[in-house]
């Protein structure tokens, strides 16, 4: 099972910091191990986020996401930590992942999970 | 006509309880029958909760509702009835549930049930 | 022309009566006629209510419909009426029908009514 | 139980009866009763000719198949029939009908026959 | 360039004065000319409005769109003109016309138009 | 494990023996259990065939399906059965089968099965 | 009501006149007059080729189909006619005319003429 | 790597300054460089906005989107400056711009950017 | 980069041999990896086959299919190879596959083999 | 107006030569210029062919196709250069292309054009 590093994440500078706007960037190729049977998982992540002093880099996010093709876990938790370690990197305004899964003996699961900066 | 058992949910430690998320389940193989006729009922499930401790286990959800599968009950009574099971069995922060039915005499009924917890 | 009796529509105990929950019931074979034209009118009405101590029986609304397949009444009438006979036989919290009319002289027509008791 | 009668059927001249050309018609809005149960059944025709002499005009199409409105017949009987009858009426060098009925019971079934003129 | 009536426009007495419910007419044929280049424009109307005392009538509404077949004018102009000639004719208590342009230069327009009674 | 027998399937005359002619029936709500797990699959079918004498009667036809409901057996035997089963009752001029079942492990099934009389 | 002239149709050289190749030009913006009733039509038009030496140009195939705007004619007679003129201009190898129009009284109707040179 | 000039949008005097109302202008052929690369972006934009008294004339936006055709800038700057650009050009009370960019890597981006006068 | 083996696939015996009917098999989750720029690859396969005496167990083939989730390869060599490796397991009547890739570089790719016994 | 090179298409040999298998690549980012007016044209180009000896590199495809970006051709130029190019450059079996173009004046065009190897 293989080990995920947040550090792959490269961030670049907010060209409109002095304005709210929103990104989303949509992964419909996410696959994962389930850490039960072995088998993989297969979804699509959508990342909506309101950017503050950097916005991540679109190659480092698909190689930190390639990072989990290997690795078991369960949906609740890959989700929860693909955020943290997304406002870990782009400290942003505000940010919110769905993720999709495919079904597995008939049942299908999403995930939804959210984050909004104190300040 | 079969018993229903709610103690087949199992659960699992929820991973991230510190945060408000949502977790969607979609169940599009449900089935029953009619007490009326004996005619099988099929229809899909939407459960959506925010989780408190507990998660429910997606194996052990899919044989809780297999026990349907020769148990004769109204649309109504079934709905209600897995909320109170899955409600019991998980104490979530809050969860909803849509049961869509496929059309019998040219008509189509949905029903859509809620819980909140009080605290 | 035909008369239409609410004393057709049947109901049965709200199961669960201490709870606000919404049924959402789509005929999609309604027809009446054109007072007018005597022409055939076609439409989808879906009815959606939160019941209160009664629900309506599924058969005993397809009847109640079909009284209007030789009636002749403009879409505004049928569709208020039909909120009107529907909350006296039930006597819900809050009931909602959108009546889906299909094309006429290339015009498509859509009427939403909605009744809400006071307590 | 209404009769029906073909001579509702008017046709016009073919405006280019040197040319093999295709006309189809779609009657999304047909409706019978079951001879058996007494409940209306709906569907859509598509019928689909090479006129030699003679096509059929629209309105007078619509009043003919307004006459199953009250009229009670099995599916295959219904298709075979207006088959019968508008080949009758209009002498076309080919016709085929598909009549599509909605769901009764879970089940669904679309009934399609032929003419080809021996010419 | 043939001139505009809102005359043209009747009415009908609103059947449940009593009751705030919504009509939605779509009117998915209207047609008009560019003013600049003389070229035809196509697109789709949706009128949505709470009657008061009184309602539109389909067939003559159909005749007052028509008018537009040989009249030039630019889209935001067409839109805000049929709002003010209906709220005119029937005095509503809200009325909304959704205009959808189909695409001229690989660009499509949508022009949204409201209008609120002051009582 | 439940018993099948064909005998439950009933038949009537076809009404146009003298024409060649389709009747197309869908059955979306088929369930029967894995012999191997005995877990329930779901499907859809759709049986296509040219009558003789004999059509099959859609009630009937139902009951005879709704007896695969507890009965364990692999697609390709199901489907292959339900074809001999019909073939016996109708001795139809022709008859073909499609079996779309729902997803499992991620991979979905089709099965076409078909028959022709030899006279 | 209008004439229609078929010089107004331009062509330019085709490009590749030792390969026969096909082209297809879809016009969704027709609009003609009912002769009897004075209301417009709609339809689209799907013109499919094999040019010979001659292309159509598109401008000059939309003014030409413009004068169709407030010419009354049936669907049948519009849908030949445009075929011919089309032939007479460009004398392709082959052509074909798809009418599709749009619904009338709940009916709706698609017409299909063919052109196949001798050579 | 050409230069943008946002004088090349023209506007013309909005003619219902009176009222509030909703333009919405779809331009899906949009295309533009990316900086690192070289490589050709392609995507769609949507730009909602409610005039005060100038609205953009449809073909100069069209000609201002096509000077991003050789133009080399990341997503982000992109919808930023064309919102500044129609927002100094028109001084709307309000607007809004999506831009939807087809895939890279199998992964997707749209950002929304809003505008909203301080009157 | 992992090896593939052709000897994971299991078979059972075709229950009806004496029929030529087809299985048609769905994977939508197939994954690989590209040799030139080790990037992961999507797809879906659907293998059509008209078994002779042995038909592939579904379990098997996900896991056959698994073994290129590390694998490197290009999409003609992917798709061939499998067809190589289920015929040599199966000796089948006929097979093809169709592989569907998902875009790269805003280009998709699919490719179709058959295979056809000489018997 | 820029110069096409077909000489920038790169080829790989067939891996499986010995067996005619079809490969489908879709380019839906095709555009090139109007040689009349100048402006930008939007379509999609789905190329099929049966490779013998050679394949085409996708990346090499890419770029020779991102040639006409500033090039000013008609649709059925294009479509046959693109042809003859990819013929020349991998010598198949056979080959296919479908241009699908985005509509102008309402009008959308659709260019196919076939190459079959005399061998």
């Amino acid at each position: 099972m293989s080990e995920i590093s947040r550090d792959i994440i490269e961030t670049f500078e907010n060209p409109y910091p002095q304005r709210d706007y929103s990104i989303e960037t949509i992964c419909p190729e996410f696959t994962s191990m389930c850490p039960k049977t072995g088998q993989p998982d297969f979804g699509a992540l959508t990342i909506t986020y309101v950017a503050d002093q950097k916005c991540f880099e679109l190659k480092s996010l698909k190689l930190y996401l390639q990072q989990y093709r290997n690795h078991g876990a369960f949906y609740e938790n890959v989700t929860n930590r693909i955020l943290d370690d997304l406002v870990a990197a782009t400290e942003p305004r505000s940010m919110k992942i769905l993720a999709e899964f495919t079904p597995r003996g008939g049942i299908r699961t999403n995930v939804t999970v959210e984050y909004r900066s104190e300040n």
